[in-house]
Protein backbone atom coordinates (compact mmCIF):
# COMPACT_ATOMS: atom_id res chain seq x y z
CA UNK A 1 0.00 0.00 0.00
CA UNK A 2 3.03 2.23 -0.80
CA UNK A 3 1.80 3.56 -3.73
CA UNK A 4 -1.34 6.12 -1.94
CA UNK A 5 -2.37 8.55 -4.20
CA UNK A 6 -2.41 12.50 -3.09
CA UNK A 7 -6.37 12.11 -3.11
CA UNK A 8 -6.73 9.01 -1.09
CA UNK A 9 -3.87 10.69 1.69
CA UNK A 10 -5.84 13.47 1.58
CA UNK A 11 -9.01 11.90 3.42
CA UNK A 12 -6.55 10.02 6.01
CA UNK A 13 -5.45 13.53 6.71
CA UNK A 14 -9.33 14.76 7.28
CA UNK A 15 -9.85 11.42 10.05
CA UNK A 16 -8.78 12.88 12.63
CA UNK A 17 -11.18 15.55 12.26
CA UNK A 18 -14.09 13.53 11.47
CA UNK A 19 -12.83 11.14 14.55
CA UNK A 20 -13.88 14.37 16.59
CA UNK A 21 -16.55 15.18 15.16
CA UNK A 22 -17.73 11.57 16.45
CA UNK A 23 -16.61 12.27 20.04
CA UNK A 24 -18.38 16.00 20.09
CA UNK A 25 -21.62 14.39 18.36
CA UNK A 26 -22.15 11.73 21.24
CA UNK A 27 -20.54 13.42 23.54
CA UNK A 28 -23.80 16.10 23.11
CA UNK A 29 -26.05 13.46 23.04
CA UNK A 30 -25.17 11.20 26.07
CA UNK A 31 -26.08 12.37 29.30
CA UNK A 32 -22.98 13.78 31.42
CA UNK A 33 -21.24 11.30 33.39
CA UNK A 34 -22.44 12.75 36.17
CA UNK A 35 -26.21 12.80 35.19
CA UNK A 36 -28.11 10.19 37.66
CA UNK A 37 -27.92 7.06 38.10
CA UNK A 38 -24.51 8.36 37.65
CA UNK A 39 -22.85 4.84 38.19
CA UNK A 40 -24.66 3.40 34.86
CA UNK A 41 -24.15 6.92 33.17
CA UNK A 42 -20.41 6.87 33.84
CA UNK A 43 -20.69 3.10 32.59
CA UNK A 44 -22.42 4.15 29.11
CA UNK A 45 -19.49 6.79 28.55
CA UNK A 46 -17.05 3.78 29.70
CA UNK A 47 -18.74 1.38 26.84
CA UNK A 48 -18.09 4.25 24.41
CA UNK A 49 -14.58 4.71 24.81
CA UNK A 50 -11.90 3.20 22.77
CA UNK A 51 -12.41 1.33 19.18
CA UNK A 52 -11.13 2.07 15.89
CA UNK A 53 -14.96 3.97 14.51
CA UNK A 54 -14.65 1.97 11.62
CA UNK A 55 -18.41 1.99 10.94
CA UNK A 56 -18.18 5.60 11.71
CA UNK A 57 -15.59 6.28 9.15
CA UNK A 58 -17.39 4.35 6.61
CA UNK A 59 -20.36 6.90 7.16
CA UNK A 60 -17.78 10.07 6.74
CA UNK A 61 -15.98 8.19 3.63
CA UNK A 62 -19.09 7.35 1.87
CA UNK A 63 -20.55 10.41 2.56
CA UNK A 64 -17.38 12.61 1.48
CA UNK A 65 -18.00 10.23 -2.03
CA UNK A 66 -21.38 11.39 -2.73
CA UNK A 67 -20.14 15.59 -2.00
CA UNK A 68 -22.84 15.55 2.03
CA UNK A 69 -21.90 18.15 4.39
CA UNK A 70 -20.05 16.13 7.26
CA UNK A 71 -22.83 17.72 9.63
CA UNK A 72 -25.37 15.59 7.73
CA UNK A 73 -23.24 12.57 8.30
CA UNK A 74 -22.67 13.03 12.12
CA UNK A 75 -25.81 11.60 13.42
CA UNK A 76 -26.12 8.60 11.50
CA UNK A 77 -21.96 8.30 12.28
CA UNK A 78 -22.67 8.49 16.00
CA UNK A 79 -26.19 6.62 15.84
CA UNK A 80 -24.11 3.08 14.12
CA UNK A 81 -21.37 3.27 16.73
CA UNK A 82 -23.87 3.24 19.11
CA UNK A 83 -25.41 0.44 18.13
CA UNK A 84 -21.91 -1.69 18.11
CA UNK A 85 -20.77 -0.21 21.25
CA UNK A 86 -24.02 -1.80 22.81
CA UNK A 87 -23.82 -5.16 20.97
CA UNK A 88 -20.76 -5.76 21.88
CA UNK A 89 -21.15 -4.82 25.51
CA UNK A 90 -24.21 -7.76 25.80
CA UNK A 91 -22.09 -10.01 23.21
CA UNK A 92 -19.17 -10.00 26.06
CA UNK A 93 -22.19 -10.72 28.78
CA UNK A 94 -21.69 -13.74 30.97
CA UNK A 95 -24.74 -15.04 29.63
CA UNK A 96 -23.14 -14.94 25.84
CA UNK A 97 -19.56 -14.96 25.33
CA UNK A 98 -18.45 -14.49 28.57
CA UNK A 99 -15.47 -12.24 27.23
CA UNK A 100 -13.41 -9.84 30.10
CA UNK A 101 -11.42 -8.02 27.55
CA UNK A 102 -12.90 -5.53 25.32
CA UNK A 103 -10.55 -3.04 23.57
CA UNK A 104 -7.59 -3.54 26.33
CA UNK A 105 -9.99 -3.11 29.22
CA UNK A 106 -12.03 -4.90 31.00
CA UNK A 107 -15.79 -5.55 29.43
CA UNK A 108 -18.49 -3.46 30.90
CA UNK A 109 -19.92 -6.57 33.24
CA UNK A 110 -16.17 -6.73 34.64
CA UNK A 111 -15.61 -2.96 35.13
CA UNK A 112 -19.03 -2.59 37.16
CA UNK A 113 -21.69 -5.58 37.29
CA UNK A 114 -23.73 -7.57 34.44
CA UNK A 115 -27.03 -5.73 35.60
CA UNK A 116 -25.18 -2.67 34.88
CA UNK A 117 -24.04 -4.06 31.71
CA UNK A 118 -27.20 -5.45 30.69
CA UNK A 119 -28.85 -1.62 31.35
CA UNK A 120 -25.76 -0.08 29.37
CA UNK A 121 -26.66 -1.92 25.98
CA UNK A 122 -30.03 -1.42 26.41
CA UNK A 123 -29.46 2.14 26.82
CA UNK A 124 -26.96 2.72 24.16
CA UNK A 125 -29.20 1.05 21.46
CA UNK A 126 -32.60 3.82 22.54
CA UNK A 127 -29.68 6.58 22.20
CA UNK A 128 -28.68 5.34 18.80
CA UNK A 129 -32.60 6.29 17.63
CA UNK A 130 -32.69 9.05 19.56
CA UNK A 131 -29.58 10.77 17.67
CA UNK A 132 -31.28 10.28 14.42
CA UNK A 133 -34.62 11.44 16.03
CA UNK A 134 -32.68 14.78 17.11
CA UNK A 135 -30.82 15.29 14.11
CA UNK A 136 -30.86 19.13 13.68
CA UNK A 137 -29.85 18.70 9.86
CA UNK A 138 -32.33 16.45 8.39
CA UNK A 139 -35.30 16.58 7.61
CA UNK A 140 -38.45 14.32 9.16
CA UNK A 141 -38.27 12.33 5.91
CA UNK A 142 -34.65 11.31 5.81
CA UNK A 143 -34.49 10.80 10.25
CA UNK A 144 -37.05 8.27 9.43
CA UNK A 145 -35.71 6.68 6.52
CA UNK A 146 -32.15 6.42 8.68
CA UNK A 147 -34.26 4.86 11.75
CA UNK A 148 -36.15 2.37 9.66
CA UNK A 149 -32.56 0.89 7.76
CA UNK A 150 -30.78 1.10 10.93
CA UNK A 151 -33.35 -0.92 12.86
CA UNK A 152 -33.58 -3.16 9.72
CA UNK A 153 -29.70 -3.73 10.13
CA UNK A 154 -29.52 -4.57 13.67
CA UNK A 155 -32.81 -6.11 14.49
CA UNK A 156 -33.51 -10.04 14.36
CA UNK A 157 -33.61 -10.25 11.01
CA UNK A 158 -29.88 -8.49 10.89
CA UNK A 159 -27.23 -8.18 13.49
CA UNK A 160 -28.91 -9.67 16.37
CA UNK A 161 -30.03 -12.78 14.19
CA UNK A 162 -26.70 -13.02 13.37
CA UNK A 163 -25.52 -12.99 16.58
CA UNK A 164 -27.74 -16.30 17.51
CA UNK A 165 -27.14 -18.25 14.77
CA UNK A 166 -23.31 -17.59 15.69
CA UNK A 167 -24.29 -18.56 18.93
CA UNK A 168 -26.40 -22.19 18.40
CA UNK A 169 -23.68 -22.90 15.51
CA UNK A 170 -21.09 -23.70 18.18
CA UNK A 171 -19.50 -27.22 17.89
CA UNK A 172 -21.09 -26.92 14.14
CA UNK A 173 -19.09 -27.68 10.71
CA UNK A 174 -20.68 -24.91 8.56
CA UNK A 175 -20.63 -24.82 4.98
CA UNK A 176 -18.79 -21.62 3.53
CA UNK A 177 -22.44 -20.55 2.45
CA UNK A 178 -23.89 -20.99 5.65
CA UNK A 179 -20.80 -18.60 7.29
CA UNK A 180 -20.96 -15.83 4.82
CA UNK A 181 -24.91 -15.74 5.84
CA UNK A 182 -23.95 -15.92 9.00
CA UNK A 183 -21.30 -13.07 9.11
CA UNK A 184 -23.50 -10.97 6.59
CA UNK A 185 -25.74 -10.56 9.25
CA UNK A 186 -23.89 -10.51 12.69
CA UNK A 187 -21.47 -8.11 11.18
CA UNK A 188 -22.17 -7.50 7.56
CA UNK A 189 -25.50 -5.50 8.46
CA UNK A 190 -24.02 -2.93 10.31
CA UNK A 191 -21.47 -2.17 7.91
CA UNK A 192 -23.34 -2.48 5.13
CA UNK A 193 -25.97 0.14 6.66
CA UNK A 194 -23.27 2.69 7.34
CA UNK A 195 -22.97 3.12 3.30
CA UNK A 196 -27.04 3.16 3.32
CA UNK A 197 -27.15 6.16 5.89
CA UNK A 198 -24.73 8.19 3.44
CA UNK A 199 -26.85 7.47 0.81
CA UNK A 200 -29.93 8.69 2.54
CA UNK A 201 -27.67 11.61 4.02
CA UNK A 202 -26.99 12.18 -0.04
CA UNK A 203 -30.66 12.04 -1.54
CA UNK A 204 -28.42 10.05 -3.80
CA UNK A 205 -30.27 8.25 -6.87
CA UNK A 206 -31.19 4.24 -6.39
CA UNK A 207 -28.34 3.38 -8.92
CA UNK A 208 -25.46 4.93 -6.66
CA UNK A 209 -27.25 3.65 -3.95
CA UNK A 210 -27.01 0.18 -5.00
CA UNK A 211 -23.58 0.33 -6.25
CA UNK A 212 -22.70 1.73 -2.53
CA UNK A 213 -24.44 -1.24 -1.16
CA UNK A 214 -22.08 -3.39 -3.19
CA UNK A 215 -18.95 -1.59 -2.15
CA UNK A 216 -20.53 -2.16 2.07
CA UNK A 217 -21.38 -6.56 0.99
CA UNK A 218 -17.73 -5.95 -0.06
CA UNK A 219 -16.00 -4.72 3.11
CA UNK A 220 -18.01 -6.38 5.23
CA UNK A 221 -17.62 -9.55 4.46
CA UNK A 222 -13.50 -9.30 3.74
CA UNK A 223 -13.68 -7.62 7.37
CA UNK A 224 -14.83 -10.89 8.85
CA UNK A 225 -12.80 -13.07 6.84
CA UNK A 226 -10.02 -10.32 8.55
CA UNK A 227 -11.48 -10.63 11.35
CA UNK A 228 -11.39 -14.31 11.68
CA UNK A 229 -7.38 -14.61 10.25
CA UNK A 230 -6.63 -11.66 12.99
CA UNK A 231 -8.39 -14.41 15.98
CA UNK A 232 -6.16 -16.80 14.49
CA UNK A 233 -3.03 -14.90 14.31
CA UNK A 234 -2.48 -12.06 16.46
CA UNK A 235 -2.01 -12.11 20.39
CA UNK A 236 -4.54 -10.80 22.43
CA UNK A 237 -2.73 -7.70 23.49
CA UNK A 238 -2.65 -6.47 19.88
CA UNK A 239 -6.20 -7.40 19.59
CA UNK A 240 -6.82 -5.93 22.75
CA UNK A 241 -9.85 -8.79 22.43
CA UNK A 242 -9.37 -12.07 23.48
CA UNK A 243 -7.72 -14.09 20.71
CA UNK A 244 -7.95 -17.58 20.02
CA UNK A 245 -11.72 -17.61 20.66
CA UNK A 246 -12.79 -19.23 17.96
CA UNK A 247 -11.09 -22.51 18.03
CA UNK A 248 -11.48 -22.38 22.10
CA UNK A 249 -15.60 -22.07 21.47
CA UNK A 250 -15.25 -24.69 18.30
CA UNK A 251 -16.70 -22.03 16.14
CA UNK A 252 -16.37 -22.71 12.15
CA UNK A 253 -14.44 -19.86 10.69
CA UNK A 254 -12.91 -19.09 7.25
CA UNK A 255 -9.32 -20.22 8.02
CA UNK A 256 -10.94 -23.65 9.59
CA UNK A 257 -13.36 -24.08 6.20
CA UNK A 258 -10.63 -22.67 3.44
CA UNK A 259 -6.98 -22.27 5.25
CA UNK A 260 -5.15 -19.56 6.22
CA UNK A 261 -3.52 -18.68 2.52
CA UNK A 262 -7.10 -19.07 0.66
CA UNK A 263 -8.81 -17.23 3.55
CA UNK A 264 -6.45 -14.31 3.25
CA UNK A 265 -6.62 -14.42 -1.07
CA UNK A 266 -10.54 -14.71 -0.38
CA UNK A 267 -10.46 -11.33 1.58
CA UNK A 268 -7.76 -9.56 -0.41
CA UNK A 269 -10.33 -10.58 -3.86
CA UNK A 270 -13.07 -8.60 -1.80
CA UNK A 271 -11.19 -5.72 -0.82
CA UNK A 272 -10.11 -5.00 -5.09
CA UNK A 273 -13.69 -5.56 -5.96
CA UNK A 274 -14.75 -2.86 -3.27
CA UNK A 275 -11.91 -0.63 -4.63
CA UNK A 276 -13.18 -1.36 -7.88
CA UNK A 277 -17.46 -0.63 -6.99
CA UNK A 278 -15.98 2.50 -5.38
CA UNK A 279 -14.20 3.72 -8.71
CA UNK A 280 -17.34 3.34 -10.18
CA UNK A 281 -19.59 5.49 -8.18
CA UNK A 282 -19.69 9.14 -9.94
CA UNK A 283 -18.19 11.64 -7.44
CA UNK A 284 -14.57 11.54 -5.66
CA UNK A 285 -14.11 8.20 -4.51
CA UNK A 286 -10.91 8.33 -2.77
CA UNK A 287 -12.30 8.18 0.76
CA UNK A 288 -13.51 4.54 -0.24
CA UNK A 289 -10.49 3.55 -1.60
CA UNK A 290 -8.90 4.49 1.40
CA UNK A 291 -10.76 3.06 3.91
CA UNK A 292 -10.60 -0.54 1.72
CA UNK A 293 -6.48 0.31 1.89
CA UNK A 294 -6.91 1.19 5.68
CA UNK A 295 -9.40 -1.97 6.83
CA UNK A 296 -6.97 -4.25 4.42
CA UNK A 297 -3.95 -3.20 6.64
CA UNK A 298 -5.58 -3.31 10.13
CA UNK A 299 -3.76 -6.02 12.54
CA UNK A 300 -6.49 -5.37 15.00
CA UNK B 1 -67.15 1.14 40.62
CA UNK B 2 -71.08 0.20 40.27
CA UNK B 3 -71.98 3.69 39.25
CA UNK B 4 -70.55 3.29 35.63
CA UNK B 5 -71.65 5.91 33.42
CA UNK B 6 -73.15 4.12 29.90
CA UNK B 7 -70.63 6.53 27.76
CA UNK B 8 -67.73 4.83 29.57
CA UNK B 9 -68.99 0.80 29.21
CA UNK B 10 -69.26 1.76 25.81
CA UNK B 11 -65.18 2.23 25.60
CA UNK B 12 -65.26 -1.11 27.54
CA UNK B 13 -67.00 -2.81 24.82
CA UNK B 14 -64.54 -2.12 22.18
CA UNK B 15 -61.49 -2.58 24.57
CA UNK B 16 -61.57 -6.58 22.37
CA UNK B 17 -61.31 -4.43 19.14
CA UNK B 18 -58.55 -2.63 19.80
CA UNK B 19 -56.63 -5.26 22.02
CA UNK B 20 -57.32 -7.31 18.27
CA UNK B 21 -55.66 -4.29 16.69
CA UNK B 22 -52.75 -4.30 19.21
CA UNK B 23 -52.47 -8.71 17.94
CA UNK B 24 -52.64 -7.73 14.29
CA UNK B 25 -50.11 -4.85 14.43
CA UNK B 26 -47.34 -6.74 16.29
CA UNK B 27 -48.20 -9.95 14.91
CA UNK B 28 -47.69 -7.87 10.83
CA UNK B 29 -44.10 -6.23 11.86
CA UNK B 30 -42.47 -9.63 13.71
CA UNK B 31 -41.08 -11.92 11.47
CA UNK B 32 -43.06 -14.77 11.19
CA UNK B 33 -42.48 -17.83 14.20
CA UNK B 34 -40.87 -19.60 11.11
CA UNK B 35 -38.01 -16.82 9.82
CA UNK B 36 -34.62 -17.74 10.37
CA UNK B 37 -33.23 -17.79 12.88
CA UNK B 38 -36.09 -19.68 13.88
CA UNK B 39 -35.67 -20.54 17.28
CA UNK B 40 -34.89 -16.57 18.16
CA UNK B 41 -38.24 -15.25 16.23
CA UNK B 42 -40.30 -18.22 18.13
CA UNK B 43 -38.72 -17.05 21.47
CA UNK B 44 -39.60 -13.03 20.07
CA UNK B 45 -42.97 -14.30 19.73
CA UNK B 46 -43.41 -15.94 23.50
CA UNK B 47 -42.21 -12.53 24.63
CA UNK B 48 -45.04 -10.49 23.31
CA UNK B 49 -48.08 -13.21 24.41
CA UNK B 50 -50.35 -12.71 27.32
CA UNK B 51 -49.80 -9.23 29.72
CA UNK B 52 -52.73 -6.83 30.26
CA UNK B 53 -51.71 -4.78 27.63
CA UNK B 54 -52.41 -1.46 30.01
CA UNK B 55 -49.99 0.62 28.46
CA UNK B 56 -51.96 0.41 24.72
CA UNK B 57 -55.06 0.65 25.97
CA UNK B 58 -53.95 4.14 27.49
CA UNK B 59 -52.97 4.90 24.02
CA UNK B 60 -56.09 4.42 22.35
CA UNK B 61 -58.13 5.61 25.33
CA UNK B 62 -56.44 8.80 25.00
CA UNK B 63 -56.70 8.50 21.15
CA UNK B 64 -59.98 7.83 21.67
CA UNK B 65 -60.33 11.42 23.97
CA UNK B 66 -58.96 13.56 21.40
CA UNK B 67 -60.94 12.10 18.49
CA UNK B 68 -58.12 10.53 16.75
CA UNK B 69 -58.83 7.51 14.30
CA UNK B 70 -57.29 4.16 16.05
CA UNK B 71 -54.70 3.55 12.35
CA UNK B 72 -53.16 6.28 13.75
CA UNK B 73 -52.97 4.96 17.25
CA UNK B 74 -51.49 1.26 16.03
CA UNK B 75 -48.14 2.15 16.14
CA UNK B 76 -47.38 3.68 19.00
CA UNK B 77 -49.46 1.37 20.87
CA UNK B 78 -47.66 -1.67 19.53
CA UNK B 79 -44.36 -0.05 20.12
CA UNK B 80 -44.83 1.13 23.88
CA UNK B 81 -46.08 -2.89 24.15
CA UNK B 82 -42.55 -3.98 22.81
CA UNK B 83 -40.79 -1.84 24.83
CA UNK B 84 -42.39 -2.93 27.98
CA UNK B 85 -41.89 -6.71 26.71
CA UNK B 86 -38.52 -6.07 26.47
CA UNK B 87 -38.05 -4.43 29.69
CA UNK B 88 -39.09 -7.22 31.27
CA UNK B 89 -37.61 -10.09 29.71
CA UNK B 90 -34.35 -8.05 30.43
CA UNK B 91 -35.58 -7.52 33.97
CA UNK B 92 -36.39 -11.42 34.56
CA UNK B 93 -32.66 -11.98 33.82
CA UNK B 94 -30.79 -14.09 36.30
CA UNK B 95 -27.93 -11.18 36.31
CA UNK B 96 -30.94 -8.78 37.12
CA UNK B 97 -33.74 -9.65 38.88
CA UNK B 98 -33.06 -13.27 38.50
CA UNK B 99 -37.20 -14.41 37.83
CA UNK B 100 -38.60 -17.81 36.38
CA UNK B 101 -42.40 -16.86 36.16
CA UNK B 102 -43.92 -13.72 33.86
CA UNK B 103 -47.63 -13.19 33.01
CA UNK B 104 -48.07 -17.34 34.10
CA UNK B 105 -45.42 -18.88 32.43
CA UNK B 106 -41.86 -19.51 32.43
CA UNK B 107 -39.72 -15.92 32.28
CA UNK B 108 -37.75 -16.10 28.50
CA UNK B 109 -34.46 -17.28 30.05
CA UNK B 110 -35.99 -20.25 31.68
CA UNK B 111 -37.93 -21.20 28.84
CA UNK B 112 -35.59 -20.99 26.13
CA UNK B 113 -31.96 -20.17 27.50
CA UNK B 114 -30.09 -16.52 28.67
CA UNK B 115 -28.56 -15.56 25.58
CA UNK B 116 -31.62 -16.04 23.53
CA UNK B 117 -33.30 -13.69 26.22
CA UNK B 118 -30.70 -10.93 25.55
CA UNK B 119 -31.06 -11.15 21.73
CA UNK B 120 -35.06 -11.40 22.51
CA UNK B 121 -35.23 -8.10 24.70
CA UNK B 122 -32.57 -6.56 22.08
CA UNK B 123 -34.96 -7.11 19.09
CA UNK B 124 -38.32 -6.36 20.79
CA UNK B 125 -36.31 -2.61 21.18
CA UNK B 126 -35.62 -2.38 17.83
CA UNK B 127 -38.95 -3.69 16.96
CA UNK B 128 -40.55 -0.68 19.05
CA UNK B 129 -38.67 1.99 16.80
CA UNK B 130 -39.38 0.44 13.65
CA UNK B 131 -42.99 -0.13 13.79
CA UNK B 132 -42.94 3.72 14.46
CA UNK B 133 -40.59 4.45 11.26
CA UNK B 134 -42.86 2.20 9.30
CA UNK B 135 -46.01 3.50 10.28
CA UNK B 136 -47.88 4.32 7.15
CA UNK B 137 -50.79 6.58 8.52
CA UNK B 138 -48.86 8.93 10.19
CA UNK B 139 -46.43 11.57 8.71
CA UNK B 140 -42.38 11.78 8.94
CA UNK B 141 -42.82 14.72 11.49
CA UNK B 142 -45.17 12.58 13.83
CA UNK B 143 -43.09 9.32 13.65
CA UNK B 144 -39.94 11.37 14.77
CA UNK B 145 -41.59 12.89 17.24
CA UNK B 146 -43.12 9.91 18.73
CA UNK B 147 -39.64 7.29 18.23
CA UNK B 148 -37.94 10.99 20.42
CA UNK B 149 -40.45 10.84 22.89
CA UNK B 150 -40.62 7.18 23.48
CA UNK B 151 -36.70 6.86 23.03
CA UNK B 152 -36.54 9.22 25.91
CA UNK B 153 -39.31 7.98 27.96
CA UNK B 154 -37.40 4.39 27.82
CA UNK B 155 -33.71 5.25 28.02
CA UNK B 156 -31.41 6.20 31.07
CA UNK B 157 -33.53 9.40 32.00
CA UNK B 158 -36.50 7.08 32.10
CA UNK B 159 -37.10 3.72 32.20
CA UNK B 160 -33.53 1.98 31.87
CA UNK B 161 -32.37 4.70 34.34
CA UNK B 162 -35.01 4.01 36.93
CA UNK B 163 -34.28 0.15 37.03
CA UNK B 164 -30.50 1.22 37.25
CA UNK B 165 -31.68 3.25 40.72
CA UNK B 166 -34.12 0.62 41.80
CA UNK B 167 -31.18 -2.15 41.76
CA UNK B 168 -28.74 0.00 43.50
CA UNK B 169 -31.72 0.82 46.00
CA UNK B 170 -32.11 -2.96 47.42
CA UNK B 171 -31.60 -3.35 51.03
CA UNK B 172 -31.71 1.10 51.34
CA UNK B 173 -34.25 2.55 53.04
CA UNK B 174 -35.62 5.59 50.85
CA UNK B 175 -37.48 8.27 51.39
CA UNK B 176 -41.08 8.42 49.63
CA UNK B 177 -39.93 11.57 47.23
CA UNK B 178 -37.02 9.39 46.46
CA UNK B 179 -39.20 6.47 45.97
CA UNK B 180 -41.81 8.52 43.61
CA UNK B 181 -38.50 9.72 41.66
CA UNK B 182 -37.71 5.66 40.80
CA UNK B 183 -40.96 4.67 40.04
CA UNK B 184 -41.39 7.98 37.90
CA UNK B 185 -39.02 6.64 36.10
CA UNK B 186 -38.90 2.80 36.11
CA UNK B 187 -42.81 2.73 35.34
CA UNK B 188 -44.03 6.45 35.08
CA UNK B 189 -41.94 7.21 32.27
CA UNK B 190 -43.68 4.47 29.87
CA UNK B 191 -46.91 4.93 30.90
CA UNK B 192 -46.42 8.86 30.72
CA UNK B 193 -45.17 8.24 27.20
CA UNK B 194 -49.03 6.82 25.91
CA UNK B 195 -50.67 9.83 26.47
CA UNK B 196 -47.36 11.92 24.97
CA UNK B 197 -47.84 9.43 22.00
CA UNK B 198 -51.91 10.31 21.59
CA UNK B 199 -51.35 13.59 21.60
CA UNK B 200 -48.63 13.35 18.76
CA UNK B 201 -51.31 11.07 16.78
CA UNK B 202 -53.85 14.17 17.64
CA UNK B 203 -51.57 16.89 17.09
CA UNK B 204 -53.14 18.27 20.07
CA UNK B 205 -52.71 21.58 21.26
CA UNK B 206 -49.79 21.91 23.87
CA UNK B 207 -52.80 22.87 26.53
CA UNK B 208 -54.49 19.05 26.03
CA UNK B 209 -50.71 17.94 25.55
CA UNK B 210 -50.26 19.24 29.52
CA UNK B 211 -53.52 18.00 30.72
CA UNK B 212 -52.82 14.60 29.08
CA UNK B 213 -49.43 14.34 30.93
CA UNK B 214 -50.69 15.26 34.07
CA UNK B 215 -53.43 12.36 33.50
CA UNK B 216 -50.60 9.86 32.54
CA UNK B 217 -48.88 10.84 35.73
CA UNK B 218 -51.20 10.25 38.03
CA UNK B 219 -51.83 7.04 36.55
CA UNK B 220 -48.74 5.75 36.48
CA UNK B 221 -47.67 6.63 39.85
CA UNK B 222 -50.78 5.21 41.28
CA UNK B 223 -50.43 1.54 39.25
CA UNK B 224 -46.97 1.81 41.26
CA UNK B 225 -48.68 2.04 44.44
CA UNK B 226 -51.19 -0.14 43.59
CA UNK B 227 -48.77 -2.56 42.23
CA UNK B 228 -46.66 -2.53 45.45
CA UNK B 229 -49.56 -3.35 47.44
CA UNK B 230 -50.28 -6.52 45.08
CA UNK B 231 -46.91 -7.46 45.77
CA UNK B 232 -47.80 -7.75 49.68
CA UNK B 233 -51.37 -9.23 49.48
CA UNK B 234 -51.90 -11.17 46.32
CA UNK B 235 -50.76 -14.66 45.84
CA UNK B 236 -48.41 -15.84 42.73
CA UNK B 237 -51.11 -17.52 40.62
CA UNK B 238 -53.00 -14.49 40.59
CA UNK B 239 -50.58 -12.03 39.63
CA UNK B 240 -48.52 -14.38 37.18
CA UNK B 241 -45.07 -13.53 38.80
CA UNK B 242 -43.46 -13.99 41.78
CA UNK B 243 -45.49 -12.01 44.75
CA UNK B 244 -43.38 -10.98 48.04
CA UNK B 245 -40.48 -10.20 46.40
CA UNK B 246 -40.27 -6.63 47.23
CA UNK B 247 -39.47 -7.91 50.95
CA UNK B 248 -37.28 -10.87 49.57
CA UNK B 249 -35.51 -8.19 48.07
CA UNK B 250 -35.46 -5.81 51.11
CA UNK B 251 -36.70 -3.03 48.70
CA UNK B 252 -38.97 -0.08 50.37
CA UNK B 253 -42.33 -0.13 48.87
CA UNK B 254 -44.79 2.82 49.90
CA UNK B 255 -46.78 0.10 51.81
CA UNK B 256 -43.01 -0.16 53.41
CA UNK B 257 -43.21 3.57 53.95
CA UNK B 258 -46.63 4.42 54.75
CA UNK B 259 -48.66 1.44 55.92
CA UNK B 260 -50.75 -0.52 53.50
CA UNK B 261 -53.82 1.72 54.36
CA UNK B 262 -52.16 5.02 53.93
CA UNK B 263 -50.14 3.24 50.48
CA UNK B 264 -54.17 2.27 49.75
CA UNK B 265 -55.49 5.75 50.50
CA UNK B 266 -52.90 7.51 47.90
CA UNK B 267 -53.37 5.35 45.22
CA UNK B 268 -57.24 6.00 45.04
CA UNK B 269 -56.59 10.03 45.63
CA UNK B 270 -54.28 9.71 42.64
CA UNK B 271 -56.96 7.10 40.35
CA UNK B 272 -59.13 10.54 41.38
CA UNK B 273 -57.26 13.51 41.02
CA UNK B 274 -56.74 11.51 37.19
CA UNK B 275 -60.29 11.30 36.91
CA UNK B 276 -60.61 14.99 37.79
CA UNK B 277 -57.98 15.64 35.08
CA UNK B 278 -59.72 13.35 32.28
CA UNK B 279 -63.04 15.58 32.56
CA UNK B 280 -61.01 18.87 32.24
CA UNK B 281 -60.18 17.86 28.60
CA UNK B 282 -62.23 18.68 26.06
CA UNK B 283 -63.46 15.75 24.26
CA UNK B 284 -64.79 12.46 25.01
CA UNK B 285 -62.90 11.71 28.29
CA UNK B 286 -65.33 8.45 28.79
CA UNK B 287 -62.17 6.31 27.65
CA UNK B 288 -59.63 8.25 30.03
CA UNK B 289 -62.20 7.77 32.79
CA UNK B 290 -63.11 3.79 32.07
CA UNK B 291 -59.04 3.23 31.87
CA UNK B 292 -58.78 4.73 35.78
CA UNK B 293 -61.21 2.50 36.51
CA UNK B 294 -60.02 -0.46 35.16
CA UNK B 295 -56.62 -0.05 36.66
CA UNK B 296 -57.89 0.92 40.11
CA UNK B 297 -60.09 -2.52 40.15
CA UNK B 298 -57.15 -4.56 38.76
CA UNK B 299 -55.87 -7.84 41.48
CA UNK B 300 -53.10 -8.57 39.32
Amino acid sequence: MSLISPEVSAFHARVPAYLHRLERTTDALLPPAGADPARLHQAIRYACEGGKHLRALMVYAAGETLGVAPELLDPAACAVELIHAYSLVHDDLPGMDNDDLRRGRPTVHKAYDEATAILVGDALQTFAFEVLANAGALDAEQKVRMIRSLAHASGSLGMVGGQAVDMASENLTLSVAQLESLHGRKTGALILVTCQLAGIAARAPDAVGHALERYGKCIGLAFQIQDDVLDQVADTATLGKTAGKDQAQHKSTFPSLLGLDQARQRADALFDEAREVARSIPGNAAALLWLADHIQQRDH
